[in-house]
């Protein structure tokens, strides 16, 4: 047989295969939503067991001598450069998580599953107790066993780098240290100059009472606005704001209501349509591989924050949107100005809770978790010792003393679900927007107008274009290279929060 | 090893294997839920292949080799008598289940589900534009198929009772035949009467304004003054009412509104919340076993008919919500006598679509349906005479003329989606509605002034009890003579016609 003919052969199979992952992948994401959104509440025990019973069959499936002897087989047309560009990538993809996935036994997959899952409940009773004593002990068999995973899965110079790898591929914990240490000190600096401005921003003036209904419709108007095609997607309520897709054409977005606070829930809905937008704007035909699939957690956070900050946090957007605020809720905004509006909603405002931060302080939060995560990963530090470095960390960077374990070290769920290495993508997030945003703003001469005209059509089709479509066809640095002709950078970060807050604060 | 503990080796691992073909299909039914009542438009295409990779994945676990072995291993076990009682109902109806689908290759499951998936489409279309033709070629391939099936899967007397099977195992067409024959004849006579009876009733009275906030709200009173738990089941709205569960800690309930019609609502709901009760009083213990399952179709409409005919559509049972409906919808209730109310929702008047049908001319529906199914099965009938034989039928039966195939032969999805030998399980339901119900009242002597009083407790325990808890430890037939002491019949049921309507239409 010809060598095409016999790869295409090959490859057909290989994609079937992959095929069957993906559809027990979307039913898994089905079950997750359903669980987060209308479960009802006797339903949670036996839905944490089928869903365990279907992520067991599926890394079975992925690691099984049939799916090993086809991948194997296209690993040979790959070592011998007969894979076209689209195949190069797929088969990089697959064979990256494969490789991961094979180094680790079902045993120990389902020993972490396990303690994973028992840790969840015992972190939110301690959290509840506001007592680190009790979470300690299972947060030190998570660390030991994330350890483990890293030696199986192998690496070059820091065990947490194999962590990294799942949520942000190719990143590394020596790269992340010269971004994130440049930045904090930059941070730092510039909080301290905020805290000495003369300027004051009086928070209270958005205080008022945003029925729940008008605020769904105005999010609902605002989502569809940035393209959300609700067609291809609904929104609804979750304790936690989440967006969650089952492939492009059914992509969905949920949020939370305040009464009193309108942007609590606006600023996420727009945060989540962001992440939407890049989930429904990956290609159908591409379902069933990495090409449908968005690049890292980096990525995705850069698209919601892109939304959210750059452009839903700016004058012209809600320059754009000031009439239908003032047409729902008069009380409050007829008195108030465009520009005492977009002060409140970027006010800095150091706070003990990361999910609360403004996009400023926010990376710090970050940054210190990840110092604490790559410490305890290389054995630097004990997991006894959190709340004193914890402590003692947020006093330091953000001045902030923390009076109990809940608003401290116990506050995110993350670490209790196994999820180390996870957090650096949300820093990485907020550069990849800003200097993705620094490039559209080229790209795009007229952009300030068309936002404050509610035209998103351009930035949309830009994101299109150069992101969304192409799935995982290139990997993080080589998209942003691509696009911006550049390495990811903070630099750009810096200068957009150096230009917004320097006039906000009068600097 | 003793033989004993050897036994329960292998029965543990029995129930390991099966556990996960539950967890699979408890997946199955979120999906199908979701697709009902969340499902954005788009997501249809994908939905269906992710639920037929996950059905054929269950399909071949289920006939796998690994499955065979355990279930070849626990049938030793069974041949030797050394199975206990519910170890035999659990091993009985597994086998029966795997000896039919090890009968059936995957490329025959897979040829049968493709044809249904395009057949309702095509069905939809046909209904759309009232042409019979469009839908034939399809519906005389559906027939050649379930024959095919038939004869692969075995039988003994007719290939129709291969059908049957699947719906209600062990009923057979011989039977049936006799069963419904009998029904009939006594059906057409009494309608006969009611026609000729110069009581008339006018559902005018019933009409109104009844906004669908207030139908919400009185639809989850009822329930949950039936007994059904809100902690374990939802109550959404989709096209066609049903009900699903996931296990009994999950059971989802559906209805659809009509604001003219209140009633349209409220009946269906007292349906599915019956079939709900039955889902919620299974045992969870017993989760992954048919141990915590229903037992067949027939049983289940039995347990969704008490609730909606015998009870719901009985003078004591407003009696109990008249103050309620009084109070939501003063302007139709405060005119309106009880018994009025009753006699409405009672009246007699046929039609030519099964689903308007009321309780008495429902049956003859569904032996029309029997007849032709039964007749097309054993080859005497022709797929391209259907029109005719149905319309002159329901011209014999109910003295109905049907004008157009939407409104006859193309009214109802069952056959397009593969399902025959599924239609008599509705007529049995209401049989063994009546023959347990009378056995009901003798149990419950406070029976009337319970329901009168809005305490549904005894009956729901009666319920649980003697059907519920069971889940398949009995056959339908083995729980019928347990409970009643007799085979199924239609004497109670043409008892409880003839006193019910003989006295609304003074016969």
């Amino acid at each position: 047989m010809d060598c095409e003919i016999m790869k295409n052969k090959v490859f057909k199979e290989f994609r079937e295969k992959l095929l069957e992952l993906w559809h027990l992948n979307s039913a898994l994401a089905v079950l997750s939503w359903d669980q987060e959104v209308n479960m009802p509440e006797n339903g949670a025990d036996l839905r944490a067991k089928t869903i365990a019973s279907l992520a067991g069959l599926l890394h079975g499936k992925f690691v099984s001598k049939e799916f090993s002897t086809v991948i194997n087989k296209v690993k040979k047309f790959s070592d011998n450069g007969e894979l076209n560009k689209k195949e190069t990538a797929i088969f990089r993809e697959v064979w990256r998580e494969f490789s991961r996935e094979e180094k680790l036994s079902s045993e120990f997959v389902e020993e972490l599953a396990e303690l994973c899952s028992k840790s969840q409940s015992v972190w939110s009773e301690a959290r509840k107790k506001s007592n680190f004593k009790i979470f300690q002990p299972y947060l030190e068999k998570i660390v030991e066993l994330k350890r483990k995973e890293a030696k199986f899965v192998g690496y070059e110079k820091s065990p947490y780098d194999a962590l990294i790898d799942t949520y942000e591929p190719g990143m590394t914990s020596e790269e992340l240290s010269v971004i994130f240490y440049e930045l904090k000190i930059f941070l730092v600096d510039i909080l301290q100059k905020i805290k000495k401005s003369k300027k004051k921003i009086d928070a209270r003036k958005l205080k008022g009472n945003f029925p729940i209904e008008k605020q769904e419709k105005l999010n609902k108007f605002i989502a569809e606005k940035m393209g959300f095609n609700f067609e291809s997607g609904r929104m609804d309520i979750s304790t936690h704001p989440f967006t969650t897709n089952f492939h492009p054409d059914d992509v969905r977005i949920t949020t939370r209501y305040d009464e009193k606070n309108l942007f609590y829930s606006v600023l996420s809905t727009i945060h989540e349509t962001g992440h939407a937008l890049y989930e429904q704007g990956i290609e159908m035909k591409n379902f069933g591989t990495p090409l449908g699939e968005s690049i890292s957690l980096g990525i995705h956070e850069s698209q919601s924050r892109i939304w959210e900050k750059n452009i839903g946090q700016s004058q012209e957007f809600w320059k754009c949107f000031y009439p239908d605020l003032k047409k729902n809720f008069p009380d409050v905004f007829r008195k108030l100005k465009l520009v005492e509006l977009y002060e409140v909603i970027n006010e800095v405002k150091p706070s003990s809770i990361r999910t609360e931060a403004d996009e400023l302080t926010y990376n710090l939060h970050i940054i210190l978790r990840f110092e604490i995560e790559k410490e305890l990963i290389e054995g630097s530090i004990e997991v006894a010792d959190l709340p004193k470095i914890w402590n003692s960390k947020m006093k330091e960077y953000l001045g902030i003393k923390i009076l109990k374990d809940s608003q401290g070290i116990l506050q995110d769920v993350h670490w209790s679900g196994g999820s180390i290495g996870y957090f650096p993508t949300y820093t990485l997030g907020n550069l990849y927007a800003a200097q993705l945003y620094a490039k559209i703003k080229k790209d795009i001469p007229d952009l300030k107008k068309e936002i404050e005209n509610g035209n998103f059509e351009n930035i949309l089709a830009w994101l299109r274009k150069n992101i969304h479509t192409h799935g995982k066809l290139y990997t993080a640095d080589e998209l942003i290279r691509k696009i911006t002709g550049e390495t990811l950078s903070s630099k750009y970060f810096m200068d957009y929060i150096n230009n917004k807050y320097g006039k906000i604060y009068e600097l």
